[in-house]
């Protein structure tokens, strides 16, 4: 008996997503689903086609980025999940991928404002843009360099993980999170979403501002607020 | 016995189109099928993915918003449908997407310009797009004030809701409505493809004024005119 | 035995193109194809759904106009192919669509210009964009006139419909035609192809002026020229 | 038994991915299979339909052009896979498409900057875009000179198609390569993908200069380097 059966099929089912919605090509995009009690992460092995992938590939990695259990190597970014398990409490999942307008945004170097309730209804701020990471970070070791420059952009600017489940980093793409393997992927394909309908809003309209601070509180609140009513049970 | 079997299947399956049609990720989006004689609608119940979704589990409401039959929340929409079924005669179903080019719109707040015959065939003036919501109404009752405010959109700009069976919310997106659940959700996709062809031709041609307007009623009176020729019987 | 068996079965394989490659939604397109020995061609009934179409449902139309065979009404836009066949020799199939990408060039009045080869593969000049039809002309008779606003438009700019198989109408979309049904929706097809290329072209590099004219013709009699060299038989 | 069988389906499996991945229309694009031992190469006859190609049909081509094997005619494109295959030492498969954004690119006679990780993943430079043809050359032979423009485009610019394994050619479109028919397709859904990433990222930020070198630098070699760590065996 595998004892992260069930750790590994969540992160399996949650890395299936990806070809699924279309949020990247080929290999490029991981996620990963995070055990809290045995402090493990359960990882897609790197450069494996989701076709030929199956949930006992899933490699088992501690948040020292130490191998526990598995065959394959991990995901190139295993680093980069590790230092947001460990910065961000409370999460349980995270995806990368290289979805096409989340990359785009990064790409631009552009924070994604928030012009309309389908961005409030999952975040009442901007998606944050980090800085390109800097030359001497990238030297000293690139993965683990790109979560702490995550975590430095969300502390710098006094933002929250867990009311912000998602991020760009400059001239690279997504990262997003969630309390579960699954969240986190719904986080990805709901970025890439916002970024298209925001993109389309931008050339639409260049002068718009964007919605209301009240709105966006509203449609927040309806899902995710103390007396939220959205849904068939309380879900944030 | 279910009395409400077919008012459910109405529903049910003009709700499927949405995700059938890519008009919303996900539990993003709604329909409802009005009956008249009962003043009752079938709704979708709130936050069930699709592929989960069976005609039994349509919520009854009637038009005071109270639950008649079923077991499940309705949508958190269930307000404004409400709304529009009482203030707009002869509308039976109404449906809510959050399809990426009508939302890039309305966010951009802007009304639709009648651009070509595919607007015209559907609509002879433009698709308008209400304001935001004010904060006053949003704290009032946020869902059955977006159905108001749609409702004076119409009523300030003297529209006829039969002749334009679409609308955008500022800073949301689209409600749409016809003589059935299932001519609103075409209505719904209609209104995603013009928002789509109108953003290209805005780039392609920034200074267009749009469709001459004997050409605008030629298009809708040749499907919905009193001598309609366009398909097999008389369908306006 | 139907004596239009076969004609009825290349308009039906023909219009079932459409939803296959996106030319459309629901019922907004039709093909025809033209038998020229009996001066009578086959087209799409008039609000059919693709889904519901068989090619017994076709509708026998001949070069006046009048109903030949069949128990539906033929596509309101049957007039416009009629003029067609009356005007420009040698073909047999028309198609009009109401493709996303052509109806934008359409709606923005403008001709698509020969920006690459993938244009001049299939036609040595610029896709001709006419003008809108005039408030007379629609008065007399929409659809003919129609028929006859194409038919001026190649004749006053000096255009060959051999050379030019399509054309994009004012406002409305593009029409297209061909030797046979099956290759005047190949047309409709490549027209859109074109027109998204062109698009994207255009927003990438504003000051393009296009392919220079020996590359065009080149392009073309490789494929269709006294010499043409492009797949396994002659084929122009 | 056919000495050229594994050949050929290596050829035909990798355009077989044309269509699969949306990389062109009908018939345009082409891939080939070399096969460095024998001097010959496995390439697609021109103007079959994908659907109705079998691995059999794969036309075998000696680099001077000859066809040694195989009853139809091979691609029109041939003369231009030959020289690149003579030009660039240890290439084995050559692909050309007519992607849309790609061909955009080309119809727009711009290299394509490094604006991200993901275009950094596969070449740490711009993609080139060549000249137009010259009259001259296209005079003389117009596929062969096709590939004569890309190599001297390489050797002008003093740029390694080992490095850079795609170029765009002026007003056409994408050409592709690799060590392996597989690996050549492969790269040009990457850079279809790269195209579109880096169009949307243009109108997002017209002043975007591009990524740092060193983050270039860094991710094109923890995929190809010499201490290269992504996927499960090196593979570059």
């Amino acid at each position: 008996m595998d004892p992260y059966k069930s750790l590994r099929e969540a992160a399996y089912e949650a890395n299936m997503e990806i070809p699924r919605r279309s949020l990247a090509l080929y290999t490029w995009g991981n996620v990963s689903a995070f055990d809290a009690d045995r402090a493990v992460f359960a990882i897609k092995p790197s450069g494996v086609a989701y076709e030929d992938l199956k949930a006992a590939d899933m490699v088992i990695v501690d948040l020292e980025g130490k191998k526990v259990d598995g065959s394959l190597n991990p995901s190139s970014d295993t680093k980069t999940h590790l230092i947001l398990y460990r910065s961000f409490p409370g999460i349980a999942g995270v995806t990368h991928t290289h979805s096409t307008y989340a990359v785009a945004w990064a790409q631009a170097c552009r924070s994604v404002p928030v012009l309309g309730t389908t961005h409030a209804d999952h975040c009442i701020h901007p998606i944050p843009c980090t800085d390109y990471i800097s030359q001497d970070a990238l030297a000293r070791d690139y993965e683990e360099e790109t979560g702490n420059l995550i975590v430095d952009t969300f502390r710098k600017q006094k933002l929250d993980p867990q009311e912000i489940p998602m991020v760009l980093v400059a001239g690279h793409g997504p990262f997003t999170w969630g309390p579960s393997a699954a969240k986190s992927v719904y986080h990805a394909a709901v970025l890439e979403e916002i970024c298209k309908m925001a993109y389309v809003t931008g050339v639409l309209n260049p002068r718009i501002v964007g919605l209301p601070a009240y709105i966006v509180q509203k449609h927040y609140d309806r899902k995710h607020g103390a007396h939220a009513y959205y849904g068939q049970q309380i879900d944030r």
